[in-house]
C-alpha cells in the first residue's frame, strides 16, 4: 500500500541548482517526493509532520567517513597522520572483532542520522565489512561502503591487517555482489584502496579495472599531508596524482579524500578528469595536515564534497560542524568573502550527490527525487534572528537542532529520537567494547 | 534560611591547578561550595541533583563578548573587520533603542547560560548599558559589563555613536556607581574603550587613571587585524602595545581582545606587564583577521582567556565551539601537539577568572569558591566512548549537552530549560526587533 507523508509549513531550502527557498509543504509518496509548494493537495489520510519554525532541507551527505573507527574516539589525540595510523589506528583496526565493527558502525550511524546526515561514503577496515553494511541496513542510513584494500607487506602495518592482492580484490567483489543495490538501492558498494602507501601498484590497477567493469565508485585518500606526499614522490618519482592517473584511478567515479596539498599539475589532472575532492576540515586541522584551498578548487570547477572523516581524528561526525569550519577556515587566506554559505551547504548536499553519482536521486529537494529530508529547528536562542537561511545553516545551526530525519521516505529520527535502534543500548555497548579494545592493544 | 544543594555522582572535572578529576558529590550552601568528595555529608533536606553519566565542571567564562550585537546575527557575513564595523556594526549600534539593547542582551545571555557560560566580560555600545546590566540581573549570569567608550569625532563613525570625552568618562563612572558589586557581587563594571582608532589619547589616559582609582578592569580590543595595526602605527609612529603601555593601558587589570598579530616588542610588553589576551578564534577567522599564535603566548606564560566575541562575527556565542576551534586551528602551524586539551579548557575557566581578578571565587570547582557549576550530559552517541574528560569536553561535547547550570548557587538552567526568563518570548521579540532595526538602517 502506498504511504503518503506530508511535511507542512516549513521554510524549504531546496538546495537545488537555482537555490530556491520557499515556505510550503512537501508531499512524499513511498520513497519519493511527488509534489512541493504552497498549494499541494496530498490525500487526507497522509501522515503529517508540522515544520512550522523549521528549515526543511535535503539530508546532509558526508562523502568521507570511517564508521568502523568510532570506538577510538578520544583515544588518538595529538598525533599527526602517519603516527596516528601507525601508533593507534592500525593497531586498533587490527584488533577489531566482528562485533566491535558492528557496534562501532552502529554508534557512528546513530550519531550521523541524529545529526542530520542521511547519506555517507564510508571506508571500512580490512575485514568485517558486512557488519558495516548490516548496521546501515538496520539504522536506515543511505550508504556507499567499501572494505579497506591494503596489500603492501610492510613492517609498519600490523599482521592482521595485511592481505594479499587476490584476497583484497576477491573480498571486495564478494561484498559488492552481496550488498550493492540492496534495500531499494539504499546500499551501495564502493571500492576503497586505503592510500598509495599501503597498496601495491597491481592492486590499484586491478581496482581501477573492476571499477570500470562493475561501474563502481572508488574511494581513497590522497595528498593529505606533506610527509605522505614526500614519501610517495620519493618512491615513485612522479607526483601522486600523476601516479594515480597513470593507473586509471582518476575520473568522475573517483573520490579523493583530503587533497590538502596539490601541485598545479595535480590540480589540472583532477580538473580535467573531473575527479572529486572530499574536504575534511576538522580532520585536516587535528592531524596537523593543513588547510585545503577549497576556494581555489571551486574556482577551477572542481567538485568538492565534505566529510567528518573518523571519530578519532575529529572527534565528532557532525556535518554542521564541518560546514561551519569549512566556511570559517578559508577567510584568513582568501578574505572574508572566501566562500559563500550556499557554496558550503552545497558541498554537503548536491556536490556530495555528484560524487556518489546520484544527483538524479538525492542532494536537493526536488520532485521525483528520493525523500532524504531533514527538519531543522530554527527557533532557538542561538539561531535567531535569522536573515539568510544559508548563513543560519552554515554558521549557526547545530546538529542538535535536527528534529526529524527522513531517509528513503521513512521517518528515521522523530523529535530527536532515533526510531530504528536503541540509542542507550548502543552507547552502553560502545563504551564496553572500547574498554575491551584498549585493554587489548 | 540557608539553602543546601547537592550534586551527586558526577564525574567532577575540577579544572583546578592540579587538574583533579574524581567521581563524587558537591555540596553547595547558599552561593558557595562547602564540600566536595566521595564521602561528604550534606543535610538530609538538601536539594539533590543527580549527575550520573554527566561531567560536572566549572561554568565557562567568556572574557570577550558583545551581547548588545546579538540582533545582528546573520546580517553581517563576509566582511573584514573595518568594513564590518563601518558598513554594519556601527550603523546597527547607532540605531539601537533602549529596548533593542535590552532584548539583544537577554537573547545573548539566554544562549550563553543554556550553553554553559556562567560568566562574561561584556562590551556594550555607547548607550543603554543599564539594560545590559538589567538583563544580566534578570537572567542570573555573572557579568563584568562596560559601556563602549569612543570619543574620536571621525566621519566613519555615525553621529549617534559620537560622544565627547567628558560624557564618556562621566557615564562610565555613573554606571560603575550604579552597578558595580551589586547582586551579591555577581555584577561588576569594566571600563571599555572600544579600540585605539576610535578613542582620543586623552580618553585613554583618563580611563587608565580611573581604572587605578576605582580598581577596575579595562576591556578593549587590540591588534586584531593587520589593517588596523597599520593605521595605528601610521598615526602614532610606535607599535600599538607601546602606545597602550605609554598611556597606562597595560597590566594585570587589562584584557586585550584578539592580539592576533603582535611584534616581539609587543609580546614582551604584554608578558612583562601581565596583561591578558582574550582569544576569539571564530571571530578571528570569520573577519579574516588571522590566527593568534596562542601556543607561543602560553609558552611565554601570557594568560589567555577565550570569547565568542559577538553574534554577528561568529555567529554563535558558544563556549564549547570556541574551545574546540581554539584547539584545532593551531595544529597546522604548531603540530598536532600544539595545545593540550586541558590547556584549552583552562582558557575558558581558570584563565578567564584570572582576567576577571576572581580566581578566589570562580574558574574551578573548589571548596569556598562560588557555586558556578555546569552539568554536562556525557552519554550521547556523539560523546562515547570516553577516554579523557578534557578531550571529551574540548573536542566532542556540544553546548547542547549542557543539562543544568548553577550560578552563584542558584539553578538557572534545569534539564536544558532556562528558569529565569521565558525563552520563547525572548526569541519572538528578538526576531521582531531585528526586523525593525534592519528596516531602519
Amino acid at each position: 500500500m502506498t504511504k503518503n507523508l506530508v511535511i507542512q509549513n516549513g521554510l524549504i531550502v531546496t538546495a537545488n541548482e537555482h537555490l530556491d527557498v520557499f515556505t510550503g509543504d512537501i508531499w512524499i509518496k513511498d520513497d519519493c517526493i511527488v509534489s512541493m509548494g504552497s498549494t499541494i493537495s496530498p490525500p487526507n489520510d497522509a501522515t503529517r509532520i508540522d515544520a512550522t519554525n523549521c528549515i526543511v532541507m535535503p539530508g546532509l551527505i558526508q562523502t568521507h567517513v570511517h564508521t568502523c573507527q568510532t570506538l577510538a574516539r578520544g583515544y588518538a589525540d595529538h598525533l599527526s597522520l602517519l603516527d596516528w595510523l601507525k601508533q593507534l589506528i592500525w593497531p586498533y583496526e587490527a584488533t577489531l572483532t566482528a562485533s566491535d565493527v558492528a557496534i562501532a558502525a552502529k554508534l557512528a550511524m546513530t550519531e550521523l542520522v541524529l545529526g542530520g546526515t542521511t547519506s555517507i561514503l564510508d571506508m571500512g577496515t580490512v575485514r568485517h565489512t558486512e557488519h558495516i553494511f548490516q548496521a546501515a541496513h538496520d539504522i536506515g542510513i543511505r550508504a556507499h561502503i567499501g572494505k579497506v584494500m591494503m596489500d603492501k607487506q610492510e613492517d609498519m602495518i600490523p599482521k592482521p591487517l595485511q592481505e594479499n592482492t587476490r584476497q583484497s580484490i576477491d573480498e571486495s567483489i564478494a561484498l559488492y555482489k552481496q550488498w550493492h543495490g540492496k534495500e531499494n538501492e539504499r546500499l551501495h558498494y564502493a571500492l576503497a584502496p586505503r592510500f598509495s602507501l599501503s597498496c601495491t601498484k597491481q592492486l590499484l590497477v586491478e581496482t581501477a579495472q573492476i571499477a570500470r567493469d562493475y561501474n563502481l565508485l572508488i574511494h581513497t585518500h590522497a595528498n593529505e599531508t606533506l610527509e605522505e606526499i614526500e614519501l610517495i614522490q620519493k618512491e615513485l618519482n612522479v607526483t601522486h596524482l600523476e601516479y594515480l592517473h597513470s593507473l586509471g584511478l582518476t575520473g568522475k567515479h573517483v573520490a579523493l579524500a583530503h587533497c590538502v596539498h596539490l601541485q598545479d599539475i595535480e590540480r589540472n589532472i583532477i580538473k580535467e578528469t573531473e575527479t572529486h575532492i572530499v574536504h575534511c576540515p576538522s580532520s585536516n586541522l587535528k592531524l596537523a595536515s593543513g588547510i585545503a584551498p577549497t576556494p581555489e578548487y571551486l574556482k577551477e570547477h572542481i567538485n568538492i564534497g565534505i566529510g567528518a572523516d573518523g571519530a578519532p581524528c575529529n572527534n565528532n561526525l557532525d556535518g554542521f560542524w564541518e560546514m561551519r569550519l569549512a566556511a570559517l577556515i578559508q577567510c584568513p587566506r582568501f578574505t572574508a568573502k572566501a566562500l559563500q554559505t550556499h557554496q558550503v551547504l552545497r558541498m554537503a548536499t548536491l556536490s556530495g550527490a555528484q560524487i556518489l553519482g546520484s544527483t538524479d536521486q538525492i542532494g536537493s529537494l526536488e520532485v521525483n527525487k528520493k525523500a532524504d529530508i531533514i527538519i531543522v529547528d530554527n527557533q532557538n536562542s542561538h539561531t535567531v534572528p535569522q536573515n539568510n537561511p544559508y548563513s543560519t545553516l552554515v554558521y549557526t545551526s547545530r546538529s542538535s537542532d535536527v528534529r526529524d530525519v527522513i531517509i528513503d521516505g521513512k521517518i528515521i529520527v522523530k523529535e530527536k529520537h532515533l526510531l530504528t535502534a536503541d540509542t542507550e543500548e548502543t552507547i552502553h555497548h560502545a563504551q564496553e567494547h572500547a574498554n575491551e579494545i584498549f585493554k587489548r592493544i
